[in-house]
């Protein structure tokens, strides 16, 4: 120890995209920072600001970046420690705590650590087409980067035995292309083919793209990494919007069909 | 149609309490309404204003509610249906589709609709703890007023079998007294004792109480219906903080142990 003050680590989630979606408590972290650590497309999200200093990071980096905020921490900083969405589902919170575990420098067992919720993907994508997690779901990240492949698809299995609509996050990417195909492969075996399927790419930003389709008709090349999954249980329905074709997409809340309430 | 211009209904989540955690999209939707109508202590929580007329409600009317505030909307009113967390996790946004499916007035069909996300109850209780839900979980509501228990069962099964982390809404109430024993009973046969369990009863109020126990420790007493119960999967940690002998838990993103990493 030096003497040097300690900073403080805060984990926060910018939500989806558009600052509507960003929580006040988050606004507030932001602005009382004084170092910006994340992934580069996150922080680009954060208007520049003189008191900010910025430390990108390219994508798959997570453990070092988390060990970056921690000994800017140590060091004195007040560090925001960026991810989009909700922190806490497949992003910086628990890379944070797996370096924090791992250990490395003593002194980061001492950062007052916090972290704050925000809007996550999932709810923004089920939200832009209605209430398709309206009942029991699942969530599940289709990386096999982190857990074995036969793990995500004994998952899938489950799930869909068990009837739950499934949200998948991270579905494809350049270094993963196939996973989606064979995920989709396996659920055909066991679930409708007329069981709706949305592919939410960038909700609420200005590239969004939303496309509603079937199990039997989804096509994953129409995924890409900013792309959340949402594939419906035997209960979820279309309902036609009033005026222009497009439908939305809900669960109801009760396990019956609808012309048996 | 008596020729009165159409209103509006838009479906918001007001976050699981403090102002903190409300959306500037809600904010704007609920300062632009004329009418807010939910459950009366979701409504409580926003300020009294003279422009706002109130409808508030019973909890389980969700039907009733949603029709009042079609009817709203058809009479010319700009409606907010009022959520707690997020809307469409296990909330208004479902009940809102199921009425207008159901029929009612034909000119439901005319009303702009949208849903807004919020932060849900299960993020917030994980940020409160640290990221118990940063690998693959379920969310699963206990009540069985809506479905049948074998099924709740059949589902905690499966996403025991799948080492999912396990989210409970609904964990119980008055009139439901028996399920979230029930519930930690069969889990209790299928997961190791020393599973991590997290009861966080209204996070981020001013009531808030956070009991961090183990499967084999966990006492149902101790829930209420504004508690959500998170259950550890296999690799769900816990990790004291510097200091005041208070523990993080979190899941980390790959599914090995820390120690094989």
């Amino acid at each position: 120890m030096t003497g040097t003050p300690m900073g403080s680590l805060t984990v926060i989630g910018l939500g989806p995209g558009p600052d509507r979606w960003l929580t006040p408590e988050v606004a507030d972290v932001v602005a009382h920072s004084t170092d910006l650590v994340g992934y580069g497309p996150y922080l680009d999200r954060i208007p520049h600001s003189a008191f900010h200093r910025r430390h990108g990071s390219d994508n798959r980096v997570e453990l070092s970046r988390a060990r970056l905020a921690l000994d800017l921490a140590v060091s004195g900083r007040r560090v925001a420690l960026v991810s989009g969405g909700d922190p806490g589902v497949f992003a910086m919170a628990s890379a944070l705590f797996e370096a924090l575990e791992s250990g490395g420098d003593p002194a980061w067992a001492e950062v007052p650590v916090r972290v704050c919720p925000g809007v996550s993907a999932m709810l923004a994508a089920a939200a832009r087409v209605g209430a398709p997690l309206g009942h029991d779901f699942c969530v599940l990240s289709l990386s096999d980067n982190l857990k074995p492949w036969d793990l995500v698809l004994k998952r899938l299995r489950l799930a869909a035995e068990g009837d739950f609509v499934i949200a998948l996050y991270n579905p494809i990417s350049k270094a993963r292309p196939w996973q989606l195909g064979a995920a989709l492969d396996t659920l055909r075996t066991l679930k409708a083919p007329a069981t709706p399927v949305v592919l939410a790419r960038a909700v609420g930003r200005h590239d969004e793209d939303v496309t509603i389709t079937t199990l039997a008709d989804c096509d994953p090349a129409t995924a890409d990494m900013r792309t959340l999954v949402l594939i419906g249980s035997s209960q979820t329905r279309l309902l036609p919007k009033g005026g222009d074709g497009d439908v939305w997409v809900y669960t109801p809340r009760s396990y019956t069909a609808v012309g048996d309430r």
